[in-house]
């Protein structure tokens, strides 16, 4: 529970506002790479923390994100030509760069020096991962580049999508890191079920809530979920929470392949989220066709539209719940892990009033997120560098069976030093 | 004609308005039954004077009408699962019965004692007529419940339908009160016309303006239009109003089958009213399928979509309004009585502004229904028992040809004493 | 560039706003005549100055244009009986005579003396080529009729055509009035292409940005763009602006038709405008039927919704913009003239913040209608009769090769007194 003026904090994203500010000082992935997929190509329309934007990929394979409307007389460069390394409006045939500088102007003598006073606002990017990342903040506060795991293997081993979800980043963000609900909304209730979810006989959903243990670090935290199994062993299963919005948890394709997935809550202005969903192959081999249909989570292209980043099943049509599948096969009757998320994230309304929840000791690592969150934002107004910014890169998540007395962390999280733990909760 | 104020006052139902406080001392029809037809079937979304709920019926087949969002994390319980005595919340598993008392907790340890602390909203409800009904109130003030004449009789002679209207729910009350619109707007304009209305050659559409009589009461008002039929005669009709929003009317089924009929507009948030439409035989003979298409109303699955219970003729498409129709056939060129009155209220605005009305002396109905409703607040904010709660059970509504010296309250509302009668207007 | 208080001045339309009050010194297109086509027809909707008004044509074809809501009840006259010289209302049948008298009260008795007390708000009309326009000023301000050149034609030789703009009326009047546009965002980009638009060997394209002289006069100001052509001759283009929102300028039909064009931007409110769209035979030959599908242009019935006025290519897809067609024919790759004007007006949001802009030389005539309304605004203000009113009704626009030295105002537009001209800039 938090207080309404907290509540307002830690959710508004725009220009000024707290949040807005420390969001600012991170990478944030604005679009994926294949919405302008080669030099000269159509651009894209981006809104990212409240700011309309457009994106274009130069002639050079240069990628440039400059605000949506043409600084001459406020045109949208959404309309604009993508020619001969810039960006042309329309309507007057200003154009940019990738940088922002003005290059040429139609409606002037040729002659006309006014244009190289002209600017206009441009954010460095960087493409990793097939995602292409902004940065917002102050030049002269970049952090290094946003190389995730997951960003660093061949196109081969990976999958990313997107999918809009209408309502606030951290309803989202509260919903990944929140291990507490999956075993609960995310269950199937016969065991022949096809349907995406855990089967009544996964030890995940079998035994009762585990013990919740919370390693604070520089990053974030480490989150691990620990159930007592027979008489000497333990299942455990982690989680990452990377400042200022991702995840990281243990995952397989649909065809048992073992991954590593995840999500980025990444805000589009205060009532809109840009969910970002990756996942990779922990292993040589590579994800095939079927693995990238994301057919469990409802992410892919049978259950999101390709062109708007909608998701079919939605709020207009109750997420096309189907009351008889609830009854006899799955809990909730919604089709599709995340979907089932995106249901209960939305209903709760744009920005949920967490003056009025009621929390409990499974809601510890949403307690606690928000707390770094709270955090962040005061070393930001201090003048400060949040945490999130480093030390995460190579971060994992895993699953695992082990014995009751063993060193979980050591075989859990092998690539975080120990010393990165801050406090445990 | 009111102040902006006076306006105010009386259209809006929030939690803490005047008018508000003064309705949750009332049974409020909330849904239909049939909207919830069987112990643990799936819940139902329920809007009820701006607060959002859900109603469900549990095993034993009692009702739950309790706040939509579950207390815990705010997911609604409209996806929840409705089994074992109580309506479950998929996110988390928090179970709620019909009390509102929090029963179960999935998430946490089975030894949790916190649950027994956590309770949600829940309003007590009864089944009357085919409809469920809830008061919102203080415990101590409930009223006795709403055995109007019309719940009273066996389901083959009743017939109650729902439409959502797009307005404040005080422009369909006075459409409603409102007799001397009824031979103007809903006549036909050629005796050989099957549509709903009113033929010329009725005499209430034949004659002109009757005199009007107001007998204001404890629980409202009778109100009686009476118009002088030949040398020794007259035409009566006589209506019912029951605070807060309740309307009688005499009425005859479309094969001319005797019935009482009436309406209840019960405020879904200050722009939106669902109208409950009831109408039952007033003979032994029960009411036939067709009595149930409400053809000549409008209300019927004919005209409004049974899920949604929004009209199929609405705001979008101007009511179907056929102008070759309101030429030779119909005063609007509308189909349906009542949505000829939907699209004259709807057309209003959604609060319509009374501080720019010209009232006269055909609106003396609608004048003195205004009144009542602000003493009814006055009363309220008085810590009295506003008017409407008793006295109303037995009444009904009819239409005669009497003597013109006739005493025409005992013959035409025998079931009224007559002391009930505070003033006459 | 404008400070947002000037922007704000000159944007905002509604009854007591500065620009309102001025506005409201001019006649009003308000709607096609064909919307009411023939007496007694069903009345019409118009939204105009943010005032919600239904015009109707009467028994002996006079019009009304009346205030949408009976002042009875505040029901919807649209649906109400067009009949025997005016329009009643279908609630209670009160009747309103196109001066806004009530004629008759259906509800009351016959000799009730109330009715001759009660008028409802009616704009004095015109109707001028093929346009019903309004004075919704004081009666002691109204100026002569509205006969501009267009309005002077036989139908045969006239065509006009609506269109709804969504977005603030003075984006579309600066549009009209910046030829620099034009040539660049209208251009073809192919010879062949049969696309509207201009094609690459048009002088008008293949010159340069031309010099712009704007000559200010008491109506509002004559615009000359002009282009040097070989040693001895230029190009010169001719539009005029009259005062508050009327464009005329050069143009052909399809087949080559020599006409003169032009459109009026009329404030539906703040955030929507109605363009009407005319064009005229400057010759002897009446315009066929070709010539009045506008196919270049994308303002006739391919493509506009000739009930709603609604464009069929809009924000909602984009305008249908094709982005191959941009990338090897025609500019914008938006079929339609000003289908790629409203694109670009309408992307700026519903009222452009001006504040922001960067204007330039090219900008000249936008600068200047700018100062032009912000004068009239302070004529009016202070009492005085507004630039616009008179002088203008002869106008016309042309485009023509002259010799470098020759009087081009004598030749262009001898229409106009060398004295009308107050300044030039």
């Amino acid at each position: 529970m938090l207080s309404r003026e907290e509540n307002e904090l830690i959710t508004r994203v725009g220009q000024g506002t707290p949040m807005g500010d420390t969001l600012r000082l991170y990478w944030l992935p604005a679009l994926l790479s294949r919405e302008i997929p080669e030099p000269d190509c159509p651009p894209a329309r981006v809104r990212l923390l409240g700011e309309a934007l457009v994106a274009f990929r130069d002639t050079n394979g240069r990628i440039g994100l400059i605000q949506e409307l043409c600084p001459h007389r406020l045109a949208s460069l959404y309309f604009g030509r993508n020619e001969e390394c810039g960006l042309r409006c329309v309507y007057h045939g200003w154009k940019f760069d990738v940088d922002g500088n003005c290059v040429d102007m139609m409606n002037e003598p040729d002659d006309y020096q006014f244009k190289h006073k002209i600017r206009t606002t441009a954010y460095p990017t960087c493409e990793l991962g097939g995602v292409i990342w902004a940065y917002m903040g102050p030049a002269d506060k970049k952090p290094p580049l946003p190389e995730f795991a997951w960003t660093q293997v061949p196109q081969s081993h990976r999958h990313v999508t997107k999918v809009i979800q209408e309502c606030n980043w951290l309803q989202g963000l509260e919903g990944g890191l929140d291990t507490s609900h999956a075993p609960i909304m995310h269950r199937l209730i016969t065991e022949n079920s096809t349907r995406g979810g855990f089967k009544p006989s996964n030890p995940f959903v079998a035994g009762k809530a585990p013990k919740l243990v919370v390693d604070i670090t520089e990053y974030g935290y480490q989150y691990a979920g620990i159930r007592p199994l027979g008489d000497s062993e333990m299942h455990i299963r982690t989680y990452q929470f990377i400042l200022p919005f991702h995840q990281i948890r243990p995952s397989k394709s649909e065809r048992g392949h073992p991954m590593d997935a995840g999500h980025s809550w990444v805000p589009i202005d205060d009532q809109m989220t840009m969910v970002f969903n990756w996942s990779y192959s922990v292993t040589d081999e590579p994800l095939n066709e079927e693995d990238r249909l994301e057919r469990n989570l409802g992410n892919g292209p049978l259950h999101v539209d390709q062109v708007t980043f909608r998701s079919k099943a939605n709020r207009s049509n109750d997420y096309l719940i189907d009351r008889e599948v609830q009854r006899t096969e799955s809990f909730t009757g919604i089709d599709g892990i995340n979907v089932q998320d995106r249901a209960i994230q939305e209903g709760m309304g744009s920005i949920v009033d967490r003056s009025k929840e009621h929390l409990g000791p499974a809601d510890k690592a949403i307690i606690q997120a928000r707390k770094l969150l709270r955090q962040a934002v005061k070393t930001v107004q201090a003048g400060g560098v949040p945490g999130g910014t480093r030390g995460y890169q190579q971060l994992r998540a895993r699953e695992a069976v082990l014995r009751r007395d063993a060193d979980w962390r050591a075989e859990m999280t092998p690539e975080m030093p120990r010393e990165a733990i801050v406090q445990t909760v």
